[in-house]
């Protein structure tokens, strides 16, 4: 396994595929971050170029794991070192990076990868073995991934202690919308417009502490993943604001805010209660694999062991 | 002292005011109620009249401590009964608690009060006579609002622990309308939208977590404070949709969320770092002390320790 990238999650990543006795190593820009990793005894290099040679030698998965604006740079020299290896990346928004991969004809070996960890630090010295352990991990099952390349992801996503949750990369980017990106707009938005009443801040409590916690991640980190999503974004912030405006002409013609208070709290019981049933029947490359999984995990299902490979032994 | 409503504020209002040394003794509605705050050692009754009776002829502060639904009624009975005393209230909206004591001709002793404390539990056995230490009660200081009076209340406040943010009636609502009521929505709103998100749950963490906490609340609690104040809440969600409308415009034409991303992070920003300065100079009675401590608690001043009294000895 060859990562790009040992940040938080490239770093954590070499830590804990090496700890699951992968044989793992590292490319990292800074000589600074690959000193410190060896000094830690892991094996990193700082010749893209070298360690690329040593994947396609292995032909080992590499994983990507750089932000956005460094991505077109590692995929040219995927392409020109190891375009047949098998390849996989850590990013937050799905539909983005296919794009540029497809763009680099890289497509052919590559699946999606999103482990859902946080990101408040950042650097190797932040990185953690046990930072996969019990999160979900999103693997892309777009209709030509292939089932190989699909199998390996999966074996490190379980070897590193998540759990696998399959779906299509617009799918995962329309959640990632609704239920992280939306969410950072309103905690700015909640925040800027108590800014400019007296008195707000000397009142607020709970409900604002909590509806605006967010706003204080660095506005860097916040434009990245709503800026890398736009189009999934606008489509949420839409409905939002259909559902605000509803909400305020209801309020102002019946004085009453029932029918969003009412739907708001119910879909939040349902997610207080949501449960994440096992996935254990689909057997990998069978016919309709694909779409069998992105169902299963469309319905809340997750890879807890690995699934069977088909015409493989076990 | 004499508290209308034995629940959670009411009953931890007879609690506090007796630990302090305060004479006080409570009315409620329901006998199990009066039965319980008696067993616990409190004076309690379920005749309102007798009650308000007994405190026209202490000339004891009254405090409104029902629903905003049962207010109509009881000012009924203090405007027959005790028309005279001193009285206050612990609602969480204040123009419209003003506007019904205006209606019964009670406004001259009037000084409304907002404690802001929790509601998740209600009824007496939630009661906690700690209920209201380090906790902000808001006194309001409209033109009108009796010198005498207000310092009884402040008085009061302080003997629970609590300190005093002076503010006028709308500028509370406002605030409320900006750091409670619409957080309350906006939490509705994005539970709402991501109820209807394939795979939205299933990825669900910390943001959306925070962002619809409020959202679990009780639907007739989130609507009773939404809809007694809606004239500000309406302004409040104007304004947001606004913001929204303008940050999901910007999305769409130039690919950037940074005007809302900045101005959000830098409002949290000066709410972390926001501090509430002691009021200490101003005499209650004097010229002009309404618009001091008006102007003082919108700069987020506090009232930690009694003001002194104009003509007093203090």
């Amino acid at each position: 396994m060859c990562v790009l990238g040992l940040g938080l999650i490239g770093g954590s990543l070499l830590r804990a595929a090496t700890a699951a006795g992968w044989r793992a190593y590292g490319y990292n820009r800074s000589v600074e971050g690959v000193e410190a990793a060896r000094f830690d005894g892991f094996d990193a290099d700082h010749s893209l170029d070298d360690v690329l040679r040593r994947a396609a030698a292995d032909d080992a998965l590499i994983v990507l794991a750089v932000p956005m604006p460094a991505l077109p740079i590692m995929l040219d020299h995927v392409r020109r070192i190891a375009p047949n290896a098998p390849l996989t990346d850590v990013t937050s928004v799905k539909g983005a990076v296919l794009t540029a991969v497809r763009r680099h004809g890289l497509a052919e070996r590559f699946v999606g990868g999103h482990p859902m960890t946080g990101t408040a630090h950042s650097g190797w010295a932040a990185g953690d073995a046990r930072l996969f352990v019990d999160a979900p991990w999103v693997l892309s099952v777009d209709d030509d991934v292939d089932p190989s390349v699909w199998a390996t992801v999966m074996h490190l996503a379980l070897a590193c202690g998540a759990f696998v949750v399959p779906a299509r990369s617009d799918e995962h980017d329309a959640a990632a919308a609704a239920i992280s990106h939306l969410p950072h707009l309103f905690a700015e938005a909640l925040a800027d417009g108590a800014g400019d009443v007296p008195l707000a801040f000397a009142l607020a409590a709970g409900s604002f502490r909590d509806g605006t916690r967010v706003a204080a991640t660095a506005p860097d980190l916040v434009r990245a993943m709503c800026e890398a999503n736009a189009g999934q974004l606008l489509g949420s912030l839409d409905r939002a604001i259909a559902t605000l405006t509803a909400a305020r002409d209801r309020l102002a013609d019946t004085g009453s805010v029932a029918d969003l208070v009412e739907s708001g709290h119910a879909a939040r019981m349902r997610y207080d209660s949501f449960s994440r049933p096992q996935i254990l029947t689909t057997t990998i490359g069978a016919p309709d694999w694909r779409a069998e999984l992105a169902a299963a995990g469309r319905a809340g299902g997750v890879v807890r062991s690995a699934l069977p490979v088909l015409g493989s032994r076990g």
